[in-house]
């Protein structure tokens, strides 16, 4: 940092900071209706929450993420304290976020940083097989992109990778109880890639997103084997049906199905709980609003040629 | 840090460097034609302005952007202090950018530095509003996206919620005086978020964007209460009209005008000066360079169904 | 940091490390069945180019991205000095990657870092030239979009700069025979810019993209002077062709070819191994994959108006 | 930091990691022969403790140890903001303090939290208090040395200043029921200005300790007013006596009694619960066991001059 | 960090914020009961001016102290663009300290800041000079210990060494006007290295401490040339005489000279204003208030073998 | 960092650069007569080796030294990785010091990278014996100093337990063959701990230093079984024999020997290759320059009372 000359004449900055502070302490009560028994409720860290994720992916791929100069006598080592970091970090965070899980007005102290514990260890029991699928799409993107060189260039460039892995880890967590935890992981590689995955949504393994800029994949799709997208692709709802009291009614499905081996290219929106039948490709900017058959090929009609001037 | 071994053999490692930089000099002194009195003026500095907006963010919502362990005695300490602090540094940056405003040319060191300080303080001033229709926002969010789970998530979990915050903090400054600064702002924004909001843009409370990636929203955009933006929007220019000189003409209203209640779903494109009519609905990838009244529902044609092959 | 109490009853937490520690090798060992003669391959950082970019940034344009208190007679001293940790940095790294292009079985250590030198020279080198042709395309946006008020927000608060700056250090780095490093480099801006320019692409000078969110530009794409981009244009392949063994082939020219002063608008898709002729424009969410002759203009149909209910 | 090339024959680098791994815990289990109930307890952190003290040192003195910008309208949220994070991150380490005081084998999880919260607790109440003893060494000093030219250089420039300040805060949490971590601040004060006071020791206001180097006082000396030391004066134990076991008994009174008004001058050695009357003065490298009555003037004789050749 | 769980219990951690910030409040009202014209004075930095010492420390001997991997072709960039960003830093650091300095009431805020830019060009001016010096001294270091094996050693492993460093970079600011700056320096040696030297003293070439730990060198001392000390050895004053008022005469010479070519062994007391003459050597815990002449060889007496039971 | 106002008169900053880094490199040109063949040899790194000594001391001390939430199935991963790191780190720094030990000239690049690794490892293999060694020092601290609550303490709180793990870790890299970095070792824990011991003196196990403070052991000093010192003893030489050319001889031995069981009181200063006989106790300040028999008991004689005034 390179600090040169400050000015002193420091009675001009005076900033009103009571008036102020005031004013915004009124604004929050005004907006706090109701309070939670008298104190406020620790929110999951996204600080933290990227470094436990720094932290698995390196326990999962440790040759690509971890440490550089691993060698076969230390990787075990790496891997196992890694894994323990990690897994102490993630269990306050699972335990921060069951406060904002409904049902959860009844339970004591106690009784939540066991289920955090619980659902820590299960999740981490999950690991090896997570990485069995992470890898079948990680063979996936070298056999679907020419451009793709090695494995090594398919974990260090391609943002799809990122925002499969962070999705695996998401969904495992949004399963085992943990939303809240499961939705900031989300973001947090949409922020880093422009993927955003829901960590509801049901995906198979062998999946690939090539650039994907703009995908958005929502809460209750379902996505077979082998499936492709391209960038700027989204599976969404088409309409959101409300309740007699015009609440938008939650949960329920209203996103696409992929069956096995499906490719959409990109800027394809496809809206609603249809289906696309096994094999169908899916033309670039296409707008779907109806289920496909299998094995079908929908393009977008050319667009004519019109001097405008 | 890991390292373990390094090359000695620094006789090979020689750059050219002197030449590579005197190369360099020469290559600035043919671009910079004009100088600036003889000395460099410095820029706002990008780092500074995320710890500022880090800071503000925190300021507005104590509870969801501040320290975790904040509590009824300690919250307005923590709020006036970091208050104090980001005020203190977002003072110095107003400074630099009044630098690169017009006609800044006949204004003395203290005249800068007062005006930095009065636009900072009244920039203050407008805390408590901005964040009331903020919280207008925040609302519109959870009602109106059926997978959100609590306000809670749309404040950690939504990008939409960081580009409206950064969006009306860089506004306030925008209409305070200090343009450039609002840039890097909606800039910092866009980098983080996908979503590109030029903070000359006028948007109503109870605004929400969900998703995000790629919406576009131009610096002459007029937008009115309780309207809803999917992933991929632009409310865009449609042409660009130069003047006899051939140079473009700058500031002229160019961006679309959406009245109360409109939706516009993902991919649309809306260019020109035109008015979506109060309460209409544009639907995915739709193209509209004409305006529309109230109670439109615009949607692209359905893509045929043509087997490629 | 805030840390206030920690629960201490740390018997519940046990993650059964050694078990998920010995099923993640297991599942390592199933999946790399090739080993690299027995020893693991650093892999190049993206942290330490994130640094180096950081740095060569500053050395091109030392007034915008160097240290605010820059003077006449300190500014050379701060490039040399950041050229040569930048340089340094760049060697070891380039050193890393040259493991990864296919023929360097036989090299040996001290080839291997004599060719990463001479390849970091030889960079070096170009820096001047490369200059030379980013001021063009700073100069083409301060031209090409009417809200840019000045070079200085050009520099601070376009994404498309970045994109253009990281894609031209890209491309000489992946002309000297590190394509690695540079798809790594380029993924590091598309991280940041949302704009996913592949190091292989031939771009010439004059080069703008406005907003950029979302476009991608493919490896074999040649792209002419004074072309302008907005945000989502896809420049991508039609098809992959397979060879005999049902692998797609890598590396043939499969991306569109824009002659000079082309124009694409927002979310144009052209895919192919087609020419846009020169002077050509293409409006938004065109989706275009035939060649087009010099000053054609070509735009979507409006999309019909519909009242859906 | 600056990376150049890293030698890759990796195969060298084997340490017998799993050999000398399994030795060392072999060692472990060897000297840990008593387990605290299976469990490992947690300790006071150091780092915690430095960066506490940094607080507690600007709660104090903030226009002299705080941020440099404080104003009268900040100084207040400065000082409230920075009192509260320091009081967290006490009581936390208080808790962990408490686990290694003797009979704390009964005790619940709840209970030593509590005990912890009101420890820390009653030690802010002590705050304004044992600032008003430190305005007095404060000023003791200024008026007791000829060099020193203004409050504000006591405060920066002697390390006399912060083992009193450091002695102050740890003497109250050692009464208070912390003797560990009283401890461990002493340790922090010794290391950082060579003085070392046990936590234990009782010394009145006015107190001044010039450069101090080497400076030591027992656990149980006694010190009155308007005491004044210079570096290397040792405040000691005679001798310890040991009980039948033959261990020794620890904590009966074995340091000095320094009556009000006493000045001891570099390198003096004054060992055993020997008392120094009121207003004497103790010479430079005087060795003293026996006590003194008031007023007494006790030097070294000087040192006979001898030619050694 | 790792952080597992947390209490949430935050209930009772109420600290009493609002009273014992209040009651601090009162306690600085009392105590400051001279105001400096309504706004608080900023002070020297300590960070910072250990970061300018590390800058210049690495400017004087950049192949010891600077980056590993300097080169012929670099060495030059380093040095200009670090002392560059060290003066920066400290031409505002002597502004600072020039608040402090008497009869600054009547400077006006540009006054100070042109006074502090001449003062560090005048400062930047001396070093070359100062270096030379160093070397004289390093050399005697070399030469004086029999353990150095290369003045390597001396630079990377002496205490002593980084003590001259300093005190000669303080002594040239303590000349130049900047003596509260001198002197935060010269605490940050003594706490660094155990060896405490005021910026006032004036010290000639060649000059060597060894070990160090405890030398106490008075404001008004003067040493000749070729001197070596040994650890724990004081120059100090002897009597502190007062004025009418009682107040403590500052300023007036009252610590030895020390004549070239002397030699004082560890332990050693030297007090009030005497001379050491030409060549002499003080022995090891000699306590002296008398002069000596040239060549005196001076002695402890041996202590008598007592057996004490 | 808070940052307000930085005067913008860049005009007056200028600091003559040129000047100032022309006359540092003559200054350089003038003392480094002898160059490396024409490239500068990387020293050791302190910074480094500060890392290296944190992360060994924790693989010594896991439960002391390490992370906080260690449990038993996580200890091991943790000590296994902090070893790997460790030695990694370390090996390069061995690397850096062969090049200053005397004979190095003819070392290939290969073969000093051979030799530190071979170092690096034959160091490893004795960290767990060192540890055996270090446990009876703790122990000694715990039964001889009747402060000392509990082992933990011991390890936190003592500055004589820092100074012994680094003496033992400096003597074993020692006796390698890497004295340079043993002493860049010994000076980082004089300068934490105010404690001097050379790498090169041999010292028996059940060693305890109390306090410390300026504790100086020279570099052939023999140190027998359960010695205890306290703070401001030497064990140093007496006079230092030059040869024919005057030089002083290097290496011979020149500092006491300690047998074992003995006592040594602070401020004692021990001169010259005598021998302390076995069970002997010298008293504090006592100045000794001869051997004394086992079983002695050496005291300064009592100051004698004398009124000054």
């Amino acid at each position: 940092m390179d600090i040169a000359f400050r000015q002193q004449e420091k009675n001009q900055q005076d900033w009103n900071l009571g008036t102020v502070t005031d004013q915004l302490r009124i604004s929050r009560e005004v907006t706090h209706k109701i309070r939670h028994q008298g104190h406020i409720r620790e929110l999951p860290s996204r600080a933290a929450l990227e470094q436990i994720l720094d932290g698995l992916r390196s326990v999962l791929f440790p040759t690509h993420y971890g440490r550089p100069s691993l060698t076969d006598e230390s990787i075990d080592y790496f891997v196992g304290n890694t894994l323990n970091t990690s897994l102490n970090l993630l269990a306050e965070q699972v335990r921060r976020a069951l406060l904002f899980v409904g049902e959860q007005g009844d339970s004591s102290e106690a009784g939540l940083s066991e289920r955090a514990t619980q659902i820590t260890r299960d999740f981490a029991a999950q690991l090896p097989s997570v990485r069995g699928v992470l890898v079948s799409d990680l063979q996936a993107a070298f056999q679907g992109d020419p451009a793709a060189s090695s494995i090594a260039e398919v974990l260090l460039c391609y943002p799809g990778t990122i925002a499969i892995i962070y999705y695996r880890l998401a969904h495992a967590l949004y399963q085992l109880g943990a939303p809240l935890l499961a939705r900031v992981i989300s973001e947090i590689a949409h922020s880093s890639t422009g993927i955003d995955i829901h960590p509801g949504a049901q995906i198979g393994p062998s999946f690939f997103i090539d650039h994907g800029t703009g995908v958005v994949i929502g809460e209750t799709a379902i996505i077979g084997q082998r499936v492709r997208l391209y960038q700027a692709v989204t599976l969404g709802a088409k309409r959101f049906p409300a309740d007699e009291n015009g609440s938008l009614i939650k949960g329920n499905p209203r996103h696409p199905i992929l069956e096995d081996d499906v490719v959409i290219y990109a800027g394809a929106t496809i809206l609603g709980r249809i289906t696309i039948g096994r094999g169908s490709t899916i033309g670039g900017n296409v707008w779907l609003t109806q289920s496909v058959p299998p094995e079908s090929n929908i393009s977008q009609a050319q667009t004519q040629n019109r001097n405008i001037l």
